[in-house]
């Protein structure tokens, strides 16, 4: 059920993509344990200068692979979350060459009759999910 | 006062697009019972492959229509949000021909303060709405 | 730490786009009052027709300029909130001639554990930030 949009800056190849967004759900199912079909992802392409990502002073240096991966949610707890940080970072230096320097991750949580996954049903309140 | 965001699969042209949005407000119009000019809605095209919705093992079929609509609202009741879902694959289907299967919703809750619908004022704290 | 998506109608130059990112900065830090280097910024173009503005019945006139901002943030009081409003709305008229009236915000708020600005470290968590 998490809905994982990621904001990039143009440039990768469409096959580029869909490793990198393969990564990025394996980073989802080992960090939250979902079933593997739970897949809803958008990749958002920007010209430079469209996607800024500074670092609070942190000292973080960015790159122009950087993303900005937004997550929606059901609540997950706190080891979880830092779990997904981490799967990320590992799935996507693998898979993709992208350095841990260069993603950023927000979430937002929600609630169960918050998602409907299709056919107007909301999937968590009728109880086939 | 829900700000409706959709993403879909780009080769809409610029009309069946206007159906699309248009049918998706008479949706929130029917459903959560707004104003008439309530209405503030995203469209974002992709290329194929920077869009990808399974179906978390629900058997649901997709095709190239799909649609990921995010929602975000004041708090609704649990009834008005099945009702939203019910309204737009209702809607969605007469006017655009996109069935059931091929529309996911999800929503979010923000409050009274979070909003200003221009003029820098927040429009639900002054009481002009 | 919030983080500002901005949606508007395609047309402004690499360099006005540049401005009026730069002003919505200022009024982040302004209003907020974060740390300069606090700055995360994603600016969507659209052809028009793709985003739909109208006004709730409040009589606000839209034009082309017209932006949709949408902030997520760790919680903030209301007074910050109202200040943020006008901030946005002062230094987007002054920078970029977006009057007022084209400025509808909302806001979304997460906690402490919700962000990861690189590292795959939750930096509100470690105590970093």
């Amino acid at each position: 059920m998490p809905l994982i949009r990621i904001d990039a800056i143009e440039g990768r190849t469409k096959e580029e993509v869909k490793t990198l967004l393969d990564a990025a759900h394996r980073a989802v199912l080992s960090a939250l344990a979902v079933p593997q079909r739970d897949r809803y992802q958008v990749y958002h392409e920007h010209p430079e200068g469209h996607l800024i990502v500074e670092d609070t002073g942190l000292g973080i240096q960015r790159t122009k692979k950087v993303l900005v991966i937004t997550v929606t949610s059901m609540p997950r707890s706190q080891e979880l979350k830092l779990r997904l940080y981490s799967e990320l970072c590992r799935e996507l230096k693998t898979s993709s060459g992208i350095e841990a320097s260069d993603i950023m991750v927000s979430i937002m949580t929600n609630s169960a009759p918050d998602w409907s996954f299709g056919n107007g049903e909301a999937h968590f309140v009728t109880g086939k999910l």
